[in-house]
Parts: structure tokens; sequence; C-alpha cells
């Protein structure tokens, strides 16, 4: 019987653990703190002075320490390049033959290396920037084949791969959207169900409306998948009710929400939480979502990255984060909480997002003395150690020069 | 006599030479180039089938090459940390006690070491983001010895040392502030144009109207200073009129212009740069300047980054240049060039912002294929290596994992 070997991490300047029991507010704030890892989970957290021994120590000089980001959107699994179309985009030029079927074109004609090295590329982008937990979608692929490649893919990457078939009706269903909506409840899902724990529809206007999106979603649920939703992006429509009603997990971008919408996410007795995509609203220079109406309400708001080659092609949730705050009138405080504890629940995952004894050891060091330099350094790159599962996985632990 | 060590660096995707001459478009961009280094700097630029033969060879393996960022702005000589304030700003609550003031106080108190560690830190951290000239301020002393002091550490990190005692009125002037205005013009400038190239005056309401500044920039002009302003940043004044009257290298901020300011700067005659800083409109939730006015019009638009503790606190080019494209409709083209070549010309450099033969050899190596990614990927950390005058100082010239 071994114990596993203990870490130290002393002289924290402030600790962000995400639990009102350890320290200050939601956040959990704790100043001149110290937290113990004990292999892959954290051991104890608290104030420096009560630290128990461990078998090494860390000297954090007085930074910053905060869990590591809890990424629940994400389309890491493509190829190709839609720099081009970008740029016309911001700059207000034509540009034909754009959009997601680009990438979905690249995506068939890739190799699964080729897909395998991009996505483990923009996984470690994202790590060495502080993100310990990144949710993985299909949905360039469309056909049984191309998914099933795509979520196997992403299942190799994380625990939280999702099945998004119902991304896009394909060039070849054009003329069919209901038989594209057959084969997504049908074989597809038989080929991706295996590999994913997550099913997932883009419920808008020009994709999939509120009863097509209805089917895939209860298919998907029926083979034991759990359920999120895009929706709400472009425009008005049934994408979060639909998300409250058949209890997903969260439904994603909430740009557009009625007062209605934002009643049902705000029921007590809801447990979807609503994600906001800031990067996503940038990078098409759409309004920002309303997230002060939302949490003045009590809903639960996370924020994730949804990095992708067409519409947010960051991994950088710091920059989400200064968004937030700038765009979205977040606090400092509860941007944080929705990219860590938030996207824990978006993803209804307990272990993640917080640094109370028990939980997995994924948290960040930053070249920081506290959390606001998130904001308060926009573009700046501020993450000095990265640990997942107890592991430093990124960067270095030594004072900055 | 011995020839300067020469160094090829071949197999560059897109090379940005910023010389129309080399290369297509304003921003002489070269698909397939090399670029070789002789010493200090550029010895050759051009498609690399042409390329003449080196002493060593670094492989660029199709990434982009651009000029090294020019920030003809910053404030990082300084004390203290008001990300509290930040806080209590982007949140909607009252802060008293900040602004301009708390980092005077916070300078004051600190040694000239502490000063000039804090900048160094500050330095390196906007050279490993890819800028490799950073215009440095005075401004938080305001008494005759503190601004000696912050101008002659200026000057140990660039040949771009400002002498900005205009800053602010400080306390200990506020019932005279025409006798600051003497002793800004008077001994305080005896004691600091010895150490700076440059004089600049916050031109502003609340700061230093037209006349007093007219009187601070002539001083210094009549020392052998060159000068530049702050000005039209919280709302329209005569900044940059008397930028152009007085023939100031740069108006910074601009983000307040009337039709006759954009037109004084558009003359063709006018040597005056307008130099927009979107870091602080961001940071500040300010309108952003009207790039395309100043761009449509004729003008010469330089980017700059502003780092200093208050208004924003950023070191990231690369974030400047996304919020240029994004929120101020420069095209990622534009944005670019702004932040090197337009940057050099704020600074009447000809040495700096573009790679033709005989330039400094300023450069930075991307891990992107093309000049775009810096606005498509926002918040990325993208920059690969660094060079200035010729040696690598940031970075590593491998193929990112
Ligand atoms: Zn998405
Ligand atoms: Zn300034």
């Amino acid at each position: 019987m071994s114990t596993p070997q203990s870490l130290l991490i002393d002289d924290i300047g402030v600790l962000v653990t995400n639990d009102p029991a350890l320290g200050d507010g939601p956040s959990g704030r704790i100043e001149g703190a110290a937290l113990v890892l004990a292999g892959a989970r954290i051991a104890w957290a608290g104030p420096r002075a009560q630290a128990p021994a461990a078998d090494a120590r860390v000297d954090a000089a007085g930074r910053c320490v905060i869990p590591g980001f809890v990424d629940s959107h994400s389309h890491i699994v493509f190829a190709g390049d839609r720099s081009e179309e970008f740029a016309a985009r911001m700059s207000g030029r034509r540009y034909e033959a754009g959009g997601i079927r680009t990438t979905v074109a690249a995506t068939r004609a890739a190799s699964e290396a080729e897909l395998l090295a991009n996505a483990v590329r923009l996984l470690r982008e994202a790590r060495s920037q502080g993100t310990t937990t990144l949710e993985v979608k299909s949905g360039y692929g469309l056909s049984v084949a191309d998914e099933e490649r795509a979520v196997r893919v992403a299942a190799r990457l994380t625990e939280e791969a999702t099945f998004l078939g119902a991304h896009v009706v394909p060039p070849e269903y054009a003329d069919d959207p209901a038989g594209y909506v057959d084969l997504v409840t049908g074989a597809m899902l038989d080929a991706c169900a295996p590999h994913a724990r997550w099913i997932d529809v883009f419920c808008e206007r020009g994709a999939f409306d509120a009863d097509a999106a209805r089917r895939v979603l209860t298919a998907g649920l029926e083979r034991g998948l759990l359920a999120r939703v895009h929706g709400n992006q472009l425009g008005p429509g049934p994408g979060a009710r639909l998300a409250v009603e058949l209890g997903a997990a969260s439904v994603d971008h909430c740009t557009h929400l009625d007062a209605d919408d934002v009643a049902a996410l705000a029921d007590p007795a809801c447990g979807t939480v609503a994600t906001l995509l800031p990067g996503v609203d940038f990078a098409t220079r759409q309004p920002y979502p309303d997230a002060r109406a939302l949490l003045d309400a009590g809903a639960t708001v996370a924020l994730a990255g949804d990095c992708n080659p067409g519409s947010c092609y960051t991994s950088s949730i710091a920059f989400c984060i200064a968004l937030a705050v700038r765009e979205m009138r977040m606090t400092p405080e509860e941007a944080l909480w929705g990219a860590t504890a938030g996207g824990a629940r978006a993803l209804r995952r307990t272990d993640i997002g917080h640094l109370a004894a028990g939980a997995r050891a994924d948290l960040v060091l930053l070249d920081a003395p506290n959390p606001v330099y998130l904001a308060y350094r926009p573009g700046v790159p501020q993450v000095a150690a990265v640990w997942k599962d107890g592991a430093l996985v990124s960067g270095s632990t030594g004072a900055a020069g």
C-alpha cells in the first residue's frame, strides 16, 4: 500500500478555490494560502500557516493560483484554414464559398492522423494557456464514417467528447434535410454513440429547427448520451427553451435571449447552464449576450472558448474572460468563476472547477498577484505553470525573470 | 576586416517586408520567401529560389515572418498596482483615490533599482511578444528629481526615451498649475533633456490646455528634443491641431477628432502620425477612434500599446491589432502596417519597421502561416522567435510541436 507523493504549493498570494466554505465570497478566495496535492487530487487547501507537511514544495512567491480552466465548448477536430474568409469578413469584402462547408470539405479530405495531429496541437496550446479540461465536438464530418472518425479522435483527447452530427445539413442532403435527421438519429448515432459522452445540435435558423433538434437530442438521450445545445446565436429562437425542456446540461451562445428564455434558465429547478462564448461575438462582430440579465436573474453562467476555424479561432480563455468583463459587464470574479466552476457545471462535473480537498488537482499558477490580472492585462500570457491530475503539464514553477 | 556572420531564414510561407518594391501591396508581401541577416542588419529579402548563400540556416517551415513590432507609446517606468481600481471601474463600483496620482505616489516611493527591475520585466515581456522597439516615457515622477530618475531609467531600456513631466499637474501644484509649467519648462527640462530624445505633453481637459502644452513642447524643441503629444483622448480638443502646428512626430489617442483634425492630419504636407491606442479604449470602456476616417482621408495611422498600470496594462501588440481589426475596421494588413512601419514613422525612424536590405534585423517568426492570424487568433501567443539587431532575443526557431 503506497501513499501518493504529496506536493505543497506554498506562499500563494491569492488562492481561488471556488469553494465558499474555504474562503471569501463565491470564489472562496484565500489570501496568503497554500495547497497540498496528493497524487491526482487536492489533499488540502487553506491559510499557509496551517498547511500540513508534504513530500515536496513549490514556492508560488506571492503569485496567484486558480482552478484550471474548464472549457466546455470546442470544435478542434478539423482540417484547413479560414483566415482569408476572416480577413474578408472583418474588412467588409464579399467572400464566396466560405462557411462551415469549407471546413467540412477539408476535414473529409484529411487523414485521421492529420486530424489527430492538428487537434493535439490545439489541445496543447489550450493547456499551455491554462485549460485543463476541454470538451471536443465532432461536426465537420457529416457522414457516418466521417463523424465516427471525428468522435473517435475527440475521445482520444478528452473524456468530454461530443457527437455533433447535427451541426449543419451537408450539401448532399440540401434537398432532403429530414433525411439527414434520419441519418443523424439512425446509423450515424449508432456509429458515434460508443465514443461520445454528449450529443449536441445547432438549433438555429439555417441549421435545425426545434422539431428536428428535439428528435436529435431525444435520440441521443435514449442512447445514454447527455444533451447540450447550440442555440440563440444568430437570432431569437427555440434553442434555450428546448435545452431546458430536455434537461440539457447547457445551452451555448445565448446571444439572443428573450425575457422568457432568461426566466426559464434562471428557474431554480432548471439544471441547464447558460454558456456564453464571447470570442465568437468578437470574431464575427455580433452583439454580445446580456450576461447581466442572466446573472441578475440567478441563472448559472459559464464562459467557454468555442475554438473553431470559422467563427472563433482562439484557444485563450483569458481572452474570453477579458471580453466578458469589458463587453458583457461580468465582474472579474464572475468571469473567472464562469470559466472554471461554471464550465464544470456545464459538463456536469463535480471533480473539476474547484480546489477543495478531493477535487482533481487541475490548477494554474499565474504570473500575477491576483486573478483580476486575467482581465486587467488582456492579451498578455500570464500562465506560469499548469497541473493536470497532479502532474505539471506546462510551464515551470520558477518566479518570472 | 571581418565580415559579420550571416544567417539565412529559409522557407518563409509569407514574408511581410513593408517595402512595396519587394513584394505585393503596401506591406510588400512575398510568398515562399527567404531573408538573409548579416550582423545587425538585413542583407537580403526576396523569393527563396533566389536567396544567396549564408553561413547558417534556419528553417521557417512555411511559417510567417514580419518586422518586429514598433510600439511607440509606453509608460513602463512605474511602481504599484491598480488592479482593484480596474475591477471597480469595470464593475461600475465607485473607487476613491484612483487615477494617475496613485501611481505617482508609488513611483516616488520606490527605489531606482525597483523601477528599473519592473521596467525590465515589462520590456522583456513585450519583447517575447514580438516588440523589438519600445518607446518609454517618464511621467509618474512629476518632481525634478523623480522625473530625472524616470527618464534615466527609460534611457537604459531604449533609444526612444521620452520626457513627460507634463503628464498631469501633481497634487503639490494643484493651486498653481502655471507654476508647474514653469517647473517643467525650466529646472525639470534641464535635468531630463540630456537623457531623452522626445518631449511629450498630455493636452487634455484636466491636464494641460493648448497654451500650456505649446509652452512645454516649444521649450523641449528649443532644447533639441523632438515633440509628440497625447491628445483628443477623453473629448474633442486642441491636441491634434497643436501637434500638426508644431510638427510633432505623432499625436496619440485620437479618440475624439473632428473633421478639421482629420483633414489636418491627412494633409500631404503634414508630418504628424495619428497613433491609435485601442487597448486604452478597451480597458476604459471608451469608444474607439475612427480609424477609417483617418485612413480613408490619407493620414498615416500607427498602432501602439500604451502599456501603463492605470488605463491599459497590456504589453501585447497582437491584442491591439485584433482590436484594431474588430473595433476600428482596420484591415489586418493596415493594422500590422500600423504596428510596424507606422510605429517607425511615429518615432521618425527609417531603420526599423521594414525588412529591406540595410534595415535593422528586427523581426518576428510567427507560429502561423500568414499575418492575418494575429487578428484571426486573438489572445493566442503566436510568437515563435524574435530577433533584435540580428540576435535571437526570445523564443526558438524549431517548428511548434
Ligand atoms: Zn460551437
Ligand atoms: Zn500614454
